[in-house]
């Protein structure tokens, strides 16, 4: 037989199927019960679905009952922004000193308030019949086309959001009844110290959870991350025993790593490891080190340099720097991921860290090493899951979320918007 | 705290969410009645959702039983072209001076028979297997691939529907039975007066029940359209009080306004007014002055300018034209806006007008102002809905077609098709 | 009236709308019975739905336990290449001489192997956590991540596919315990014979079985090809009369010309012929001819010149050459398309055969002619159908399906993936 050469290679047409299907609603659980307190860690795979996890697996959305940031403050201005946060449609709008978040929807046809102008002074009107709404109280206040004496005004309202100012960023509290401080939700030492912060905002395909998760397992981020730039000239472990103790302080998770191994033999395969000759071994990432350069740190007490806590917020202390990085519910099928990087530095060395950020940290690290994590969330397609000794991590966090007695945010749908 | 600047503004990853949702079908209204009887006009909102309004509920594919204009005449030509109607799928083509219609499916195997040649005259063939239909009657006149004697010639045809060419336009009526003759639904004054006339056709999105209340909706005109151009050198009332009367000719509900306020005082805000340095005070587009004016409109003798019939035809006239708008469903998502204006004259006058309509009152008028109005017809998302005092021109239409009697088109799955 | 020319011409806003809607599943047959032996050729069409077909109704996915031919053995190397066959996510990667197939997702969080590293010989990693497979059995042998001591390790593993190549393609075989022979699935006389060979393979929208259907399908070939480039010079038939026998030899259907009509005479309408001055008529593509010059052919001892077999499989033997076409579901709306054309020669003619099977045989009959194909399986949309006398050849097929115990392919959800 002699063959031909054929035409050049079809491309797949379906590429969006080896994407992670999108999720309107929670996926329906399997029956099967198990064990949540039960850690993977221990060579037993938890259960393949997440019956274990009620909670976990109805919060699609998100969680009600805490502050959110959206959007640095300086973007904010008289122009009306639309955003999506835990799947509900919002409109931000700056009054003065003042932003303020009304639900992006006017009650009388339902046309997005983001589409509409601003004619009086504390005020945004819908473009379509010029329904005037007070955007701190969300009250009907005038209808231009109904004239000053119109019977329905005061007596239709939209939904305002409480919001907050703090780090540059925006805050919306998502919940019911009255909020609490904003301080409750921002990790102390940033209210408590001087420092500088760079950071940058993106809105990425996938579910915030996946996000979350990324966030704080232990398992992927040597080996993902090797090939990232910003670990171009640093070796990163095969493999290391982690730990995950609770703080005290805050409320945080903390990842503790008891053992690193640099390379691994893997009985007939090979061994396995990221040195080479152009990468040098990290300083040590660990609480000791960062504690003896930085103050903060030091003051902090940590056991471990990766921690998370509710409602999805991450944090990499590294010795000379913190990373923080939000997680925030948009809908079903995409987050926000808010990053920021924060030095407690002030005056000269604060510029200097002002020029690294923007001239490489920004690019390299809250840009490509994330990419590589937002590329995972996106493609991640669970359940069904197997899960593994590392993922401990992953099980810590689930059962944080599953015994805090939290609110679950519901899709709203008809009449309820 | 110093914060550095961060990188540019993401777009929100999903303004289609900020559309109004498509609908295959009606919305599932709410349980609680209401009186359809009540007008919001007296400063008591409808209800919420359109339980008050079963047959307008239900009819988002329009109504059956009318004759709908979709195109130029002069378009349609030998080649098929596909157009759908109420959600029907339908070919058109041109023998001779007649134009014909089909249903746009094969029953062979349900290839668009608008993708088909024309073999023989009078008839179109499926590019398929060459079955051959009569486009007067739709019935199966010849199998090329199955020869003379093909014995299922004649046991099988495609559905025909009634068509008549008026004001340049081809006219499909969708119905059951015999048709009423096309006049029926073409205001009498195009058949019984010459004129000269401009149009243009455009599909949009959008359901047809949106359009046709924003056509004859008091409320938004003076709000939404005071930015456009065609309003550029007029001042646009603030608010005004209306009624709706009913003629006795020809099936209109008509708008009458009792009063114009050209500025409104809003206690706490401010004053309101569209009124400029550079806008003067329009003609009234009272009927009083188009009749002295224009001895047709005088002839017609309206109460008031604006008037909106069945199925979706809205009529405004101004002093010294008319101006025609269908809203004709395409489907539940798409509505077709049959734009036409229409002046009384002939000769020069009609000339001199044509050449006015070309170079600016297609583009200003039914170009940008109309656009206005598709747009809120898009963005718009209802019910839930809360209706205010202008709304009576919206409720009035309601009633209309709640007491109507008219058959609503409905879905065809399956076999039906 | 006299009326101004309007804008140009608005496009339908919805062709898809004109297209087969997608189906996920096999769409709902009525309840309508009838008799799966009533041959259509007997002037009485069969049940316009697929209730007489259950088996084929429900194979929107394909058949199960069969080698099916995805793609040049040639293109698959060490990058995972991925696939989608009958509804499920395949990787294919080389190992030396072999290639290999695994489900494409790593059991761990669902993350597409084919995104993978390879980091040890026979090996795939997960990009994420470096879950790694052994490529042969599935075993999970490594986790990069985990340590050589991992205790999942040798727990869990992914499907494998039976693969082989002949043809020089790649096939999978897509069924449940040990495979039979891929000799069992391809034509004994290409296993036989020494033969040169062009081909191609596209993935088009549409169902599989719309594809099978059609290249058995007697009735269109002469009406919708008759403007296919391939047979520009070639005059085709205006009707014929079929026989469907079948063969003892490979399980082939074949399609028997009992009468071949050049022109029909349709009373009136006209007469109707595809003879034209520059087109002369063809060699005849009866076995008899071919069997005379090819003695491979002769050897088949062919009723007629086209055949079909399970799982669907087309061959058209032509005097000088044979097609073999292959519809392969990919999923519920993409079908690929495997064509090759054959001849049983070697040495310098099969060098001549080369030349012009890449400088115009590919392109007129593998591309444009196949492509006119590919339209009509794209915008069919049966049932409901209407079944005429050259659909025996359809009809034949579908029982054949029906009474041969097939095991049709249904979708994965939830756990069983």
């Amino acid at each position: 037989m002699t063959e031909i050469a054929d035409q050049p290679a079809q491309p797949e047409p379906a590429p969006a199927a080896r994407r992670r299907p999108r999720r309107a609603a929670a996926p329906a659980p399997a029956a099967r019960p198990a064990d949540p307190a039960a850690a993977p860690g221990e060579g037993e795979p938890a259960g393949q679905d997440w019956s274990s996890w009620p909670t976990y697996n109805a919060a699609t959305l998100g969680f009600r009952n805490y502050w959110y940031p959206v959007e640095w403050a300086r973007r904010v201005g008289r122009k009306p922004m639309p955003i999506t946060l835990l799947g509900e449609q919002i409109v931000l709008v700056r009054e003065g000193d003042k932003v303020r978040a009304l639900h992006d929807r006017c009650p009388h046809r339902g046309v997005p308030l983001s589409l509409g102008r601003r004619e009086f002074d504390g005020t945004i009107s819908c473009p379509y019949h010029g329904w005037t709404f007070d955007t701190e109280s969300g009250k009907l206040c005038a209808v231009i086309t109904d004239g000053p004496e119109s019977p329905i005004c005061g007596k239709v309202s939209v939904r305002t959001y409480p919001i907050e100012e703090r780090l540059g960023l925006v805050w919306v509290y998502v919940g019911d009844g009255a909020p609490p401080p904003v301080e409750r939700d921002i990790p102390s030492e940033l209210l408590e110290n001087p420092f500088v912060m760079g950071g940058r905002t993106d809105i990425r395909d996938g579910n915030w959870r996946f996000a979350a998760e990324n966030g704080f397992d232990e398992g992927h981020a040597k080996y993902l991350h090797n090939t990232a730039l910003w670990r171009l000239f640093k070796v990163m472990p095969a493999w290391n025993k982690t730990r995950v103790v609770e703080s005290e302080k805050d409320g945080w998770l903390i990842r503790v790593q008891d053992e690193v191994h640099w390379e691994a033999d893997f009985p007939g395969l090979g061994t396995w490891t990221n040195k080479r000759w152009w990468k040098r071994m990290p300083l040590p990432d660990a609480p000791g080190k960062a504690a003896d350069i930085n103050p903060v740190i030091k003051e902090m007490d940590l056991p471990g340099f990766v921690s998370i806590r509710l409602p999805g917020l991450l944090r990499v202390a590294y010795p000379h720097f913190i990373h923080y990085e939000w997680y925030v519910p948009v809908d079903a099928d995409h987050v926000r991921y808010v990053q920021i990087m924060v030095r407690f530095e002030q005056g000269l060395k604060a510029s200097v860290f002002k020029a690294k950020y923007v001239s490489f940290i920004r690019w390299l690290f809250h840009g490509q090493f994330t990419g590589q994590d937002a590329w995972m969330v996106d493609v991640m397609d669970a359940p069904p899951e197997k899960l593994y000794r590392p993922d401990l991590s992953v099980t810590a966090w689930r059962r944080l979320i599953e015994r805090s007695g939290l609110k679950v945010q519901r899709e709203k749908t008809g009449l309820e918007r």
